[in-house]
This record gives structure tokens, C-alpha cells and sequence, in this order.
């Protein structure tokens, strides 16, 4: 196939005056002929043109069953990308003639959101900074008992804890657990409060929102792995209580300082460790050009959401009151190529450009905030793949714990999928001021989903990875995005819009 | 990045009770302690599950330019197939919506059509025959020119032509030429009278129109080929009179015969060879095969044309005749899909199935009547692979003997377009009863778009070849043929149908 399209170019690049047959059907001379003639000119052509016998030899079409290499289809790819253009743009000039320009500067948020917003993003900070005193005295503490041991024994750094010493630990740890525990519940349920009834605007929640989530996980790590690094000092040697020695550089209790928790408060990972792999310098146009996309992809979205996802979602309202499947199955699939764009160009200003900007800011080595989840082949794949840091956390501090603990894998990730289910039930539901359990249930409902694609991606065919990647765009991208916003779109409207000035 | 998705996968489904460091950063155990145990159990895993150090080394995001190799984009194809498949299914799911069930069985086939039609594809074979009965007489002349040959010198046919000989030959050849040129006029031009004054229905006379053109095409072939073949006959020796040695198996004169004619009637190739590469036997579970094939795909094109091409080309009346460009455009891209499925599905029935089942039932070697024309990083490209038969036909008999005779290979090339646009019109103008010009155009425009092409396809990089193919895509399925299918359409209303009636 190969040699017959590269055939087929230099043939119709460099023709003379040579006939087809020449490159398909050399001549044979004559040996009489031949003979006479030097090497080099044995092979003539013909005069008589239309004589040329294309048809020698029997040979299957590319497209069959029989031919020994099938052709490539990278030219069916271009065609997609371009009907998938061409099928957008109609729809942008069908929307342009219906609707004219949707966008507008005005902006919808009013001051109040803004000063609250403001308020919350100054204070939520502070409960780490709370944590950190907690550290502080429970470090404090920790010196003091290992000062006592080395008073009555000194050789006591050497030996492994007795049972009085792990019951004393566990007696302080309970302690400090309840007052990290307090500190932490109270920072996601204040801001939570707040933003659920002093922030009317859902965008500007769910900032603020996420920033409390974000800072709540960032203090939950900062509590457990300090009481490892505590409990693996009180309790020196035995291979069981090694710890990394990417930490040695930066041994407990030397890590709780206010520059090393300041550090962790604006570094682009939701775990804590002591100390992390570092770049040696900013650079800046590195930064800017991730500030530009950040920009671009913002604007881009706003676009979007603003001319072609509201109008769409609007018109959705009705089908959702009546409850018209036919209805509701159109919408969701008028709205899924624009809830994809918006997804793939959220996921790569956030996850790629934020990150990234802000990592070298910080100069802050390990960058694999996400790895390639575009080619999941099943949802489990997807989820540990897609979203590094919360991947990480989840492991490092639910998942581990637990398997450690004598549970077993399915039950820990089953527990793992419904605490993320409450966070982003958090995160979407309370902005939206409409806890309705979809986003919950959005992520309980991954379980039997990634139970079916494991199957599918465990079998050898490689129709089983494509479909399980199918599976995971078509629940994911296609229905789950689509149908989750048309839902709290409805519910916003049926609180706060058209629909609550009617009855339905 | 393959690995890491290797041992991620590994990892998510092979977890026990080790922490996530255990892949990603080897926790060191204390010397003293490593060289007492055995080296299989030097690596052990830490107790403390919250202090794992997933963040153990500098590494960039998989997007980022820095990494070393790229990642696979495999899961965006899938997307892509996806996303096509549900946006189409969203126009489905509108046009039932908006105009129900628009398939009927009734028929508009006049019986006058039918009948007209039969005659004609009884009728127009028999120039065929004629051509047979032309070169009947020339071969026997040729024959007469030879023995009288050998009886004044009975060395005769191993000289080279004299001079007084190739004045008679082309003597002989004029009045040939004559009544072969008669012959062939008169069965396509009777047959273009008759379709386009007493065929109304334009898929029937589409049909009658190309069966005269195929016709038409093989009796040329047949004419000129035997002409260099008698010329060959009566000339023999010398290098350059050297014929393909596949043809010694059928020499000239043993191959005009009337099963040898017959053969070439239905055999599925435009030009004529004395003999052609045969196949053992017929397969009759590939004819059927191809047979269904044929059958599902012209019903999916009936049904797609009847419930979706007809209501958009009826709606683009209103924008075709007030000239409105963003309604035409728009209609462009709303029936470019539609286009492009009906193109592909009638270009697999006609270039696969049909000419396939045809091969095996005259056990026709020969299979490859195209090539992965889908591919074509030019136009020059596409046109010679799309339809080998017509490209077989447009080289052997206007290209190569254009260029013998001292044509430059531009003005060789203009000549074969120009020439196939004049069928292309025959075959669409004189069925649609509009001799627009249009298809004419559209072919002769095709002369620039290779120069554009061919400069893009000749650029070493990559993004070259892949615009090269996606201007064949867009020029020619996106814009070209939706386009042309309007302009038809609107004329053919204007003329008979609703726009007939009213003024514009």
C-alpha cells in the first residue's frame, strides 16, 4: 500500500513521456533485441500509448478482507476534525441569527458578594496558621518526652517504644487530633455558611468555596503527616518506621516553622511533606506565557457559556418542568460538544496553566499535575489520572490508612468515592445554594461504572480499551456534564429565576 | 509517560497494603539495619501511611513542551467519533421532531421513464458491437495488406515500415477513425438526447446517462487500442514497437472475436486489453456478500436523502433565490455531513461492492479500482486514486498520447480536466435536464487547486501534507458537493417545481 502510494507520487510528480505501463508493467523487449542494446537501455518504452496494460496483475482492493497490510485512515481523521468544525460553525451562525450578541460587560455581581468573598479569602488562611500553633505545642511536647527519656536512659533513642510509651502518644495524639479536628471542621463549615448565605453569586461561590475545600485538605495533611513524622521520632530505628529519605534533608522537628508552613499554604499540592523537589530559578516568561493561556482560556469560556450554553440552557426549562425525555435527551446532546470545550479548556487553563504558573513561581519541581486521563481506558484509570493533587491526598491520607488498617481495596476506594462525593457536593451544591445530591451521587454512581470498564479494559481485545474509553467520554463528558448542569440550572431558575415568579 | 500509566495501572490494581512510596520513591532503610536482613527484603514499606512522599523528584506536566516524549492523543479520536455520533443524533432526534416520517414507498417513476430507460440500456450496448464490426473490417484489410506483403518480399516482416507503408497505414486508419468517431458520437449523443428529453425522473436518467458514457468510453478504448495493435502488427521489430508481453498469451488479430468483445463489455474496467489477469473461479459467498452490501448501503442512502437531504434542500430555496450568502452558507454546512455520508456510502457501493462483485463474476483479477484516496495530501493525489478505472482511461488515451506528441504535462493535465469535466456535466446536466455548467466548472477549477495543493504537499513538514488534505476534504466534500447539490436542486425547482409556479 505504502509502495503503491509512493509509487503513485513520484509517478505523477515526474512523468516525462513515459506511459503508465512503464512503472507498472515494464516492456520486455525482444531478447534479440535486448541483447544488442547495453544494460542500461534494455528497458524502452513503448511507442504505441494506447496499448499500456495497467491490468497485469491480480490484486484485491485496499479496503478488503484480502489485502495483506489494510491502508492507513489518517485522512478520516482530518475529515472528522473538520465536520466537527464545520457542524460548530453552523451552529455558531444559527445562534448568531436567532440570539444576536448575548455577551455583555455588565457585570451581575453585586458588592456585598464581592466584600464577603474578599473577607472569607483573607480569614480561611488563618486556621492553617491555627493548625501550625497546634504543631507547635504538640512539638513542644514531643521534645519534652524524649528530654525525660534521655534523663532516666540514654541510650533510650535506640529502643523501641514500650506499651506505656505508645499508650502516652496515643493519649497526647487525641488531644491535638480534637483541637486539628475542631480547627478544620470549623474552617469548612464557616466558610461554607457564608457562602451559602452571604454569596448570591454561584461563580464567585464556588471560588470561594473550593479555596476553603482547598485549605480544610491542605490542614487535614498538615495534622496527620506531622503526627507520623512526631510518632516516628519518639520512636526510632526497626525498618517498619523508616520514613522517605528525600525527608532527611529536613528531619521532624525542624519542618514546623512559619517559612516551611507558608511554603505548603502556597505550594501546588494538597499534601504536606517536609520538603519538596525544587526548581533552581523562576522563570519568567515561563510564567507569563501560562498567565496568557490562563487569560485567553477564561475569556474563551465566558464566551462560550455567556452566547451558546445560557440561551441553551434557557430553553432546557421547559423540557425539565414537564419532564420530556425526548426533550431533555435533545437538550443534553445540544449541550454536551459545549460542555466538552468548556471541560477541556477548564481542565487545561486550571490543571495545566494555573498549576503550572504557579509551581514555578514557587519553584516547585514535580509538575505531573495530571497525566495523559484522555486515554482511560476504564474509570478508575480516569480518576486517579486526572486530578493529581486530590489524587494524592485521597491515597496518602484515606485510601493507605485504611488498607493499612485491615479494610479491604474495595471498601476503601468505596469510601474514598463517597468522601469525594461529599467534597464535591460541597463544592457545587453550596454555591448553587441547592444541596441536591446529584454531584454526590455523580461520584457514587463511578463505582459499578468503573467496575464495568475494568472488566471491558482487563480483556486482551482492543475493542474492550476502546470501548471502555468510550464508556468513560460518553458517561463522563457527553451525558454526565451536560445533564448535571441542566439540573442545577433548573433548580437555580426554579429558587431564583423565571420559574420561581410561576407556578408550574 | 508509558510507564507511569503502567505502573499506575499496575498499581491501582495490584495495591496490598503498601503505601503509594513504595512505587514512586524507594524508602531507604538505615545501613546497619539493610545489611542484617537478606537483600530480598532490603525494601520495606514505612508504618507511617500519612508521611509517603509522592512529590519525590522534579518532573514536568505531560503537555508541557519539556517532556521528552509526547503523550498519545488516541482517547481524543475516540472523542471526536463520539461527538460527531451525538451531535448527529441531536439532528435526527430535531428533524422527527419537526417533520415526522418522510419516507414513503410511493414511487415517482413514470412508467414512460422505465420505458425509455430499458430501451436505451438495451440499445446503447450495440455501438459496441458496431465498433466490432469497424475493426472486423480493418483487421481483415490489415490481413490482406500482409500477404501482400509477403508475396513481393517474404522477408517482409522483419523490415521496419517504409515510408510509402505508413502513409497507407494512416490512409487506412482515417476512414477507420471516421466511422469509429461516427459510431461513438451517435451513441452518446442519441443517448443524451434521450435522457434529456424523455427521462423526467433525474436518478433513472443519471443512471441511462452514465451507462452511455461507460459505453461510450469503452468503445473508444476498444477503437484506439486496436488501432496501435494493428499498427504493431504491420510494423514488427524494432525496440520501440515493443508491446506489454503480457498480451503475447492473445496477439493481434486472434483477439477480435466476439467473446472477447463480450468480455470486455462487462468486464469492469474502461479500457480494453486483448487479455486481462484472470481469477481461477468464481466465489459466490464474496458476490452475495458484496451484493448485501451493496443492498444496505443504497438503502441507508435512499432513506438519508429522503428524510434529511430533501427538507434541507427545500429549506435552501428561500436563501438560494434571494441570493442571502449567511443562508447558503449555512445550508452549505447543514447538508455537508449528510453530503459527505452519502458520498462515502455511494463511493464504497459503486468502487467496492459493485465493481467487486462484478470482478469475481467475470473473474477479473485486477481489484484495485481505487486507492486510499482518503489520504491524498494533494488533489493531483486524489484524483488519481478516487476512480482507477476513469484514471486508467484518462492517462492510456489522452494524457500519454498528448504528452508523446510534444504536449508539456500542464497542458497534457488541463486537457484530461477540461475533458472530464465535459462528461461530468454530460452526467449530471443532461439528467438533471440543466446544462449549468456548473460540474464543468467544478472539475476545471480542480487545475488550481492542485497548484495550491501540490506546493503544500511538497513542503517537507508534516502540517503541509496534513493541509494539503484537509483543502482536498473541505474543496471537496465540505463546500463542493453540498454546493453543487443545491444549485441543481434550486434549478431543477425552478424549472418543474414549487419555484416554477411563483415568481421570484
Amino acid at each position: 500500500m505504502a509502495y503503491a502510494v509512493h509509487s503513485l507520487i513520484t509517478e505523477t510528480q515526474d512523468i516525462t513521456d513515459k506511459g503508465l505501463h512503464d512503472v507498472r508493467a515494464p516492456v520486455q523487449v525482444p531478447s534479440q533485441a535486448a541483447d544488442k542494446s547495453p544494460p542500461s537501455t534494455r528497458k524502452v518504452r513503448s511507442k504505441y500509448r494506447h496499448v499500456a496494460a495497467p491490468h497485469s496483475k491480480a490484486q484485491p482492493s485496499c479496503l478488503s478482507h484480502e489485502t495483506t497490510a489494510s491502508p492507513s485512515f489518517l485522512g478520516f481523521r482530518n475529515l472528522m476534525v473538520l465536520t466537527i468544525i464545520v457542524m460548530n460553525l453552523r451552529l455558531v451562525v444559527e445562534n448568531a441569527r436567532k440570539y444576536g450578541l448575548l455577551i455583555t460587560l455588565k457585570s451581575n455581581l453585586s458588592s456585598r458578594d464581592v466584600k464577603t468573598a474578599l473577607v472569607l479569602y483573607a480569614c480561611t488562611p488563618c486556621h492553617l496558621f491555627i493548625a501550625y500553633v497546634i504543631e507547635r505545642v504538640a512539638m513542644e511536647h514531643a521534645k519534652g518526652v524524649i528530654g525525660r527519656r534521655k534523663k532516666t536512659d540514654p541510650d533510650a533513642d535506640k529502643k523501641p517504644e514500650t506499651e506505656k510509651q505508645t499508650k502516652e502518644f496515643l493519649n497526647t495524639w487525641w488531644l491535638i487530633a480534637i483541637a486539628h479536628t475542631l480547627n478544620a471542621t470549623l474552617a469548612l463549615s464557616i466558610s461554607s455558611w457564608w457562602v451559602y448565605y452571604r454569596i448570591h453569586n454561584p461563580g464567585l461561590g464556588a471560588i470561594s468555596e473550593l479555596h476553603a475545600i482547598v485549605v480544610w485538605l491542605k490542614t487535614c495533611s498538615y495534622a496527620f503527616t506531622n503526627r507520623d513524622l512526631r510518632h516516628a521520632m519518639l520512636n526510632p530505628g526497626g525498618p517498619e518506621s523508616a520514613l522517605p529519605e528525600f525527608y532527611s534533608s529536613c528531619p521532624y522537628p525542624k519542618n514546623i516553622t512559619l517559612p516551611n508552613l507558608c511554603y505548603f499554604w502556597w505550594a501546588p499540592t494538597l499534601i504536606y511533606q517536609p520538603c519538596y523537589p525544587r526548581t533552581d530559578r523562576i522563570r519568567w516568561t515561563f510564567v507569563f506565557k501560562r498567565v496568557g493561556e490562563i487569560v485567553a482560556l477564561s475569556v474563551f469560556i465566558w464566551l462560550v457559556c455567556a452566547q451558546y450554553a445560557v440561551p441553551l440552557l434557557r430553553n432546557s426549562l421547559g423540557g425539565m418542568a414537564s419532564f420530556n425525555i425526548s426533550s431533555i435527551a435533545e437538550r443534553v446532546m445540544k449541550l454536551s460538544p459545549i460542555a466538552m470545550i468548556v471541560w477541556l479548556a477548564g481542565f487545561f487553563a486550571l490543571f495545566h496553566s494555573f498549576l503550572n504558573a504557579l509551581a514555578e513561581i514557587m519553584m516547585f519541581g514535580d509538575r505531573v499535575f495530571y497525566e495523559d486521563w484522555w486515554n482511560s481506558i476504564n474509570l478508575k484509570e480516569y480518576w486517579s489520572t486526572w486530578n493529581k493533587p486530590v489524587y494524592h491526598f485521597m491515597r496518602r491520607h484515606i485510601y493507605s490508612p485504611l488498607v493499612g488498617r485491615g479494610w479491604s481495596h474495595q471498601a476503601a476506594s468505596t469510601w474514598v468515592f463517597v468522601f469525594s462525593g461529599f467534597l464535591h457536593e460541597l463544592a457545587i451544591g453550596v454555591p448553587s445554594h441547592n444541596i441536591l445530591g446529584v454531584a454526590f451521587l455523580g461520584m457514587v454512581l463511578q463505582l459499578p461504572l468503573i467496575a464495568v470498564t475494568e472488566v471491558l479494559s482487563k480483556s486482551a481485545k482492543f475493542g474492550g480499551k476502546v470501548a471502555g474509553n468510550c464508556i468513560f467520554w460518553l458517561s463522563f463528558v457527553i451525558v454526565g456534564q451536560p445533564l448535571a448542569a441542566m439540573i442545577y440550572f433548573f433548580w437555580w431558575q426554579m429558587k431564583y429565576g423565571e420559574l420561581s415568579k410561576v407556578a408550574l
